[in-house]
């Protein structure tokens, strides 16, 4: 079995793809996370493993917008915390550090700790990346913002740990494959509709799940990109679509909305 | 009367201060939004003009965000179409340019024209920031994706015009004071809430709008960054917060939601 995610190795995608599968599993690096999707699409890979949000910084977009071009389904969801390390050469010092490399996301996590350390920021594609390129160009007077994982599996020296804002940081990630999971009883779904542009049609939409009392645990507008100012919301509830509320709920929908795309339904995480 | 704007000199956010106050106004360029908010806050600028969506990416994440630690009000809102430029040094020719320096939302909004061209991106603080370094390291070699003005402004050439993958590409901005505004019978109103974490809590708020008609014309949820996977929703709708509907859904939600912060009242931007 081979899972693909997004980053070199020792990405936080990677531990994601552990924690779920096992360690025994077979990974994929992608690039991107368009080259996620495809490997899962193409049937390179059998599974897939993306980020779709981050306790403080809000949603993955690229994400969000990959499911519409792309007819893939959610089957399982995983948490991990994410903890920093300031991460450079072995014979580097802090003091000799004037850059700091990491994807932007990753830099704006740890604001506070690189705002008092003052030196220059420069955004990347992936965090693990980073500690790559400072490895194989053996910069000596640069560092980077990623895992414990990536200095460990680069044989990098950690010149800081937990240097995020926030400990309480976590990324959820979205399994995706052909197929969404079975009912477990402690399921969760997810959706993408759209709303007509009408007084109250966001509303009429969100009804249906409040008067089966289904708790909502996500919503999040997108721009469709086909019309300025009109949004894709993508929804997130407690309940399997197999589960009656939850199908009448869904069918409902699918009456009042413009368009209503199943993401899928899939056992929730262990809540963080 | 100075209006502050996030930013180099030939900015899109400088283009739209242009255009909602007109050419004679002084601006204050700021090299990141807290700076544009904080200028605002101390007095130093009368406004500010910061992004806060556009019509192809979405949200901008940091703006909304420092509503919550910042106490200024929406005072209007102008949307201007975005036209990126390839832009590079007069003596530099597109066979020559290896690398293509830029926002990572302008580099996102070209994707298909920079993928095409196969060069090296390399992501920036700012689009017309990085036209002046171009300029002011003297790179032959390198291009920049910003407006038609900041080409102008640094007597830079264009190598392309209209690079972004859809025609159809609006920011929309905010202006910041320490005022909303009057009534004009034709005004939005902003606001920021947060729901309880119970089924139904997001329906129940929405509802106080939908029943008096109020057509919302957008919701946005950003993490709270108090506790991982709980929210803040911002709201706009049609009306003015001193119209009696609009003052009964404001009084209405402020006893239901845990919450409730209202940015402003203003006068609709120009449907695009």
């Amino acid at each position: 079995m081979k899972v693909a995610f997004q980053g070199e190795r020792g990405a936080y995608s990677e531990s994601a793809v552990y924690t779920f599968f096992g360690a025994s599993v077979e990974v994929k690096p992608c690039r991107d996370l368009s080259e996620v999707f495809d490997s899962v699409d193409k049937q390179d890979s059998q599974y897939g493993v993306v980020p779709i949000e981050n306790s403080l910084e809000g949603s993955v977009n690229q994400t969000y917008d990959l499911f519409l071009t792309h007819d893939l389904k959610v089957c399982g969801e995983v948490i991990i915390r994410i903890s920093h390390c300031l991460i450079a050469n072995p014979s580097t010092s802090l003091d000799a550090v004037k850059a700091v490399y990491s994807h932007p996301q990753a830099l704006a996590q740890c604001r506070n700790f690189l705002e008092r350390l003052g030196r220059e920021l420069i955004p990347t594609y992936d965090t693990a990346g980073s500690v790559k390129m400072l490895k194989e160009k053996g910069l000596k007077d640069a560092a980077a913002v990623a895992s414990e994982k990536a200095a460990e599996i680069y044989g990098m020296k950690i010149l800081a740990r937990e240097i995020q804002d926030n400990t309480e940081n976590y990324t959820r990630f979205f399994v995706l494959s052909h197929e969404d999971s079975p009912m477990t009883g402690k399921d969760k779904t997810s959706i993408i509709f759209s709303a007509s542009h009408t007084p109250g049609s966001l509303y009429t939409a969100l009804f249906e799940f409040a008067q089966r009392k289904i708790n909502l645990t996500r919503i999040e507008s997108r721009p469709t990109k086909q019309k300025p100012w009109e949004y894709n919301f993508y929804l997130d509830f407690e309940g399997h679509r197999g589960e009656a509320h939850c199908a009448e709920a869904l069918k409902a929908l699918e009456k009042s909305a413009l368009f209503v795309k199943i993401l899928g339904s899939y056992p929730k995480a262990a809540q963080r």
